[in-house]
């Protein structure tokens, strides 16, 4: 008898388990159930597409008929799963009861929208699937002033874009500074200096109280201040997605997300679920840095875990790694990324902290083209161990992130980093000696 | 009394130590001696030079004048060290002898130019020195076609330069691939294509075996044929250059340089020699990747043994660490990058290699401007280690080479480095899984 594989959700990490676990039973019968009308496209670029730099119908990488046709995974789109059966191995998806042998959870996040009046208003919107940015673009074109509430990588990647396109842009944030939780205030500083010179407005500190208006959206309350717009975008943070882990009443972890072992299966009352998987947004993940969990919900984490859920669904026995979470935000001219602990996680976790910074250029001094690049490395001040990267660049962050990244999950202390690491060089790709090095050299310099 | 620190040497290692051994030691009296006119460049950007996109004085990154205002160094220029005195430990230079305390040899290498008839002659040229560039630049005023020997990087960056400058160009190469020894033929043959493509000749398995012509270059013969030319640029590798480590007398290793413990001090006898340390393109390192001597003669590499060396000149308790050696290579719209052993000098320490190899994007599939990125890794068959990568791609094979570069350093199995292994992720950056990942997931399928 062939093995029925039922995924439930169609993102980057849903997608990823289905092919993957077609790969490894190809005699398996695979099975997506979505309420998206799309499938397997990255929500990240949603703001790109918005702004038109590319277009909605390429964002989606294979559609439903792909799938049947060159995988033999049958997807079911707009479809919502209305049960879960866990002892009878059932899915329930629009009016039929599907069995299984193996489930994938990966029905990832929504965004968070503070329970607020007016929240519920016309033009009030988010930023989470294709059909959001459909509503967004054609509202735009009524629309002259949009407020964006929340200052995280797609809340400012969404301002700029709207400005790119002649809209006044205001963006709201609570903390004071843009890109709290994972930047620090020194690092995402030049970042809001540089869209407040494109003309973005910020008002810091200052979480949204209320949204007004009668038919629609004709301005917000924030810090007791009043300020017209015609749209709300809420860019407030992602949420575990609990309706399908709730059904199957499985144990939820102490940062609101499902808790599950290195194979993603979950837990119910404390013991190991088997047949059932989970990947993407709605879990919590082991950090590679810290003992405990955190959050990731990255798309590049939802398609890791992916392919672990969907091999093991499909009979293998692989576990997933513990994660540093590396991230990278470009906006307009700057790229900005991370890596592990920022300074407000680490202070979270109770760790003391040691910080080494440099600045340089992206290519030779001499070199045309060269673009300010600087890095930031934060060790634990006990175990000297790097923890956490942060690099702002005109170029080039992402893949000096991942190095920073391997040296943060190989628990590399900042001494041994600075003895061992080389960097390739090129006067048009990098300085002789890179900048990450000069940062790591400041920090060994500060213990 | 202050100490007396001397340099010979005045490139990427011996500035760096020189400035290194006087940020350790303020009271330090700390001279430089050099034979070239120009000090502290990177000869690496020469070809780039040559052809005007930049100029020769905004390489330079500071001249004698500098260091002596700024830093208290004192530089001479066009000064041929004669002598070197071990046990008086003095040393002799422009008809005056200055006693030192601590000595740093960064003499660095010379180009091998094969012993063949006509090698003397008017415009055969190598690319290491500014004057050298210069005299290049000169010539070429007068010159249409130019034979380059030796299919190298160096060799490569000047045939593209040239040829964009409207020059014949014809590069002559003995093995059959380009960037021979430290990249692998299927790495290599697309930058051959490329640079064929634009109108370069190459010619193949063909050592130089004559450059003929009266008062001038006329041409060379080359494999029993005869190639007409009006400039013969060799790029035929760098030996290291051993005429102040015999005046001491120190131990040459096997591989032809000066062997030096991980202090950067020589042997003399097979015994460590006080007070002298040595820096850059004339020394052989530890590999990072087999035990035993290699040879790295990178500027990189020479700014982090310069460090060690001026540190400990200055009274310092240092070591450098074992190489991997990544290097980069811009040549047009191409960029080639390497790391560790290539296919070839893994064969050479007898190590049996299985290859992984992805291609992809540089950028989401859907997001304008994505290059196209190959990386390819190599692991060690018996011990499942990544011994080895290499990657083409047409932007930031640099960050990606340096990532890899850290896994080898630190003896991460691919396995390994495939289960823990993360990558920051957005659209306009990298796929949402990047292609170094995708490798190490098929170089994992192949044991």
């Amino acid at each position: 008898m062939p093995k029925n594989i039922i995924v439930i959700g169609s993102g980057a990490a849903g997608m990823t388990a289905a092919s993957t676990a077609k790969k490894a039973d190809p005699q398996a019968k695979v099975i997506v159930f979505t309420e998206d009308e799309h499938i397997a496209y990255s929500p990240c670029v949603i703001p790109w597409a918005i702004e038109g730099k590319t277009g909605w119908n390429d964002i989606i990488m294979h559609d439903a008929a792909f799938y049947k046709k060159e995988r033999d995974i049958e997807v079911f789109t707009k479809t919502s799963v209305t049960a879960v059966d866990g002892e009878k191995k059932t899915v329930t998806a629009g009016d039929k009861t599907y069995p299984y042998d193996s489930l994938v959870i990966a029905t990832g996040g929504t965004v968070f929208i503070p329970p607020i009046e007016g929240k519920d208003l016309k033009n009030v919107f988010v930023v989470r699937t294709i059909n959001d940015g459909k509503a967004i673009q054609e509202a735009l074109k009524t629309s002259k002033t949009v407020v964006i509430g929340g200052a995280g990588v797609i809340g400012l990647e969404m301002a700029l874009a709207l400005k790119d396109m002649g809209k006044d842009v205001i963006v709201i944030e609570m903390m004071d500074q843009v890109i709290p939780r994972i930047a620090d205030k020194d690092m995402a500083d030049p970042i809001q200096k540089y869209l407040e010179d494109k003309g973005i407005k910020f008002i810091m500190k200052a979480p949204i109280q209320a949204v007004k208006g009668k038919d629609k959206v004709e301005g917000v309350t924030a810090a007791g201040n009043d300020y017209a717009c015609d749209m709300v975008i809420f860019a407030t943070g992602v949420r575990a997605n609990l309706t399908i882990p709730k059904m199957l009443e499985l144990d939820i972890g102490q940062l609101g997300a499902v808790a599950v072992a290195p194979t993603m299966q979950p837990y119910k009352r404390g013991r190991l679920v088997n047949d059932v998987y989970l990947a993407g947004d709605l879990v919590q993940c082991q950090s590679a840095v810290m003992a405990g969990p955190t959050m990731s919900q990255l798309g590049s984490t939802a398609v890791r875990q992916g392919i672990v859920a969907g091999a093991n669904a499909a009979g293998e026995n692989r576990i997933t790694g513990p994660v540093a979470s590396p991230w990278v935000s470009v906006i307009g001219d700057m790229h900005i990324a991370g890596t592990g602990l920022s300074l407000g996680l680490a202070s979270w976790y109770g760790v003391k902290t040691v910080e080494g910074k440099a600045t340089g250029l992206t290519r030779a001094r001499y070199y045309p083209g060269g673009k300010p690049l600087t890095v930031k490395i934060i060790a634990d001040a006990m175990t000297h161990r790097i923890i956490g990267a942060q690099i702002i660049a005109g170029e080039d962050a992402t893949g000096r992130i991942n190095w920073l990244t391997s040296a943060i999950i190989d628990g590399v202390t900042a001494e041994d980093f600075a003895f061992r690491s080389e960097n390739a060089y090129c006067p048009p790709t990098s300085m002789v000696r890179d900048v990450v090095l000069m940062a790591v050299d400041d920090l060994c310099s500060r213990f």
